[in-house]
């Protein structure tokens, strides 16, 4: 063995050792075509992690994102909110007093005219009800079977095939660049966290959303958490900032939404000093996945979007700017 | 150069590389003396992150910790309580209708025998209004300027100096074997998270606690958040293991706290599969801190004190277990 060998032992050597410490794999935006939206993301998180004038140090790297129609669909009906009604529908043997309740009614005979009459107050008692009374582990449980067997009506897919590859993507790439990421959604907080880590890499306790109120008792014992009827937190619209608030602390830098109900959300990310981020998806692809804004009854997108565009926040738009809505496409 | 020389040289790039990678410190529990509870902390932790039987993946390696007299002192008042009390005294002025409350007229005379028969409510009730009105932001700078003013009575030394030196090493120990530690209190959220980060290493929001109401509203075009009076959530006894299972969503396999206020979430981490860890700081060095326990109003240990002794879960000793108590002392 010479010098020259020498030399290129000890370089093979240096080199294997840089590629084990190296991440096997930079996460990137495959799944975005080129155009505004990509490059503004990609612009923004380059600014605040390269030193300089719009720096944000890690620790106060916060992403947000509302789940329904930004993390996964939710048309033509909030999937939680179907599961909410199989559970009613399941419980309604042991209430024959349910027959006499309006919101039930409703909710059987798909009376869409009663439903938005009655607004959502009784409706929200109604499912609470049928929602509670188990332990939070069974609640668990019936969560889980509910996924494992349902399928999607336009899809027929389990529910959770339905998350959007991009954003995926794009939470990969943000946790790449040190940013903690966040769901704040109107959903709740159960019903996330059954599938969220696997789908997004989100672990419970960074999932915010509404919450039923829960009791601790012993019994036989044995702690034991019961969820009770009542709602304790509503996360959705003016309840997201609060709920981010209380969860996490800290105003985010970056906030990600689809519909007017995450409106608040982004004025309030969008009100902290600094570069920041706001981006509304808009769902316009009517043949890969649903087209609706201004007048849907689920995920209305209407003061968002006149605000999206005064303010300049990122409009993404599903049918152009996406290569890949789900990873199932071919 | 001959082939020893080489298999030298590619040895030392090796242990070179291997060096670099390391951590630079393992953090330890050097202010622990040596004996039973720090044995088995240590015993426990090899146990849970070692392949086999008690493995626990790290995903599910969730720490929690009171605060108030388990992770900083609580003697002679929670020094929360203090801080709301001054603001209480510096918003009288404004609240003529308060010399008639008689909450308001125990607090002022510090008359123990009628508060204690009044009983909390009236007195978190004043409090709530005395802390409320004013944006988070405003009131995150009121904690702030009272921490950077205020002394503790006995060690005349900012509050924030009463962090237990052995329980932030204890912090540091089980992070670095890939724990995630939580703050679970009866304190308030906002006023923890001020210093939380730099006294344990927890960023805000690992911080579980007391919640008071807060809306959002715009003002000027500007979202703003304002404290109310009410309270949303009391983070105490039983309220601790709802507290967990709403903000971090998963059983702990670790619980420390030091009073009958921890009772509940001590239970409630035993209940769980697998090995588990149970700790409670027992307040008994009178000549470094203080000494009491059963018949404390400040941090009762009673209940939880039987429970420990019958479950076998370790108490932790002030007085023999801990070389320092607090970082100042000599």
């Amino acid at each position: 063995m010479d010098r020259r060998e020498i030399v290129k032992l000890f370089a093979a050597t240096c080199l294997w050792g840089v590629a084990a410490i190296a991440p096997a794999q930079v996460p990137g935006l495959p799944s975005w075509n080129d155009g505004a939206a990509k490059s503004r993301i990609i612009e923004f998180v380059g600014a605040v992690t390269t030193p300089g004038k719009d720096f944000v140090s890690p620790g106060d790297r916060i992403a947000v994102f509302d789940n329904d129609g930004t993390l996964w669909a939710e048309q033509p009906l909030y999937f939680q909110f179907q599961f909410m009604l199989d559970q009613l529908k399941a419980a309604a043997p042991k209430h024959p007093e349910w027959k006499d309740n309006a919101a039930f009614k409703a909710l059987m005979a798909h009376d869409k005219a009663a439903l938005e009459k009655m607004g959502q107050k009784p409706v929200l008692e109604l499912l609470g009800i049928a929602n509670s009374g188990m332990t939070v582990g069974d609640y668990d449980k019936s969560i889980r079977d509910w996924l494992a067997i349902s399928k999607h009506p336009k899809y027929q897919r389990p529910y959770t095939d339905l998350v959007y590859l991009p954003m995926q993507e794009l939470l990969a790439y943000l946790r790449a660049n040190d940013f903690r990421t966040f769901i704040v959604s109107g959903g709740s907080v159960e019903f996330m966290r059954v599938w969220a880590e696997k789908a997004y890499g989100i672990p419970p306790e960074q999932v915010v959303g509404s919450q039923q109120e829960v009791k601790f008792a012993m019994k036989d014992g044995k702690p034991v958490l019961t969820r009770e009827a009542k709602f304790a937190f509503i996360d959705d619209g003016p309840g997201k900032p609060v709920g981010i608030y209380r969860h996490i602390g800290k105003r985010p830098i970056a906030a990600f939404g689809n519909s007017d109900g995450d409106l608040q959300m982004l004025q309030f990310t969008a009100a902290g000093e600094g570069r920041r981020l706001e981006l509304i998806v808009h769902h316009d692809d009517e043949q890969r996945e649903f087209a609706y804004d201004r007048t849907s009854h689920i995920g209305k997108l209407d003061k968002a979007l006149d605000e999206a565009k005064a303010k300049n926040w990122i409009v993404v738009s599903m049918k152009s700017d996406w290569k890949k809505v789900f990873a199932f496409e071919k």
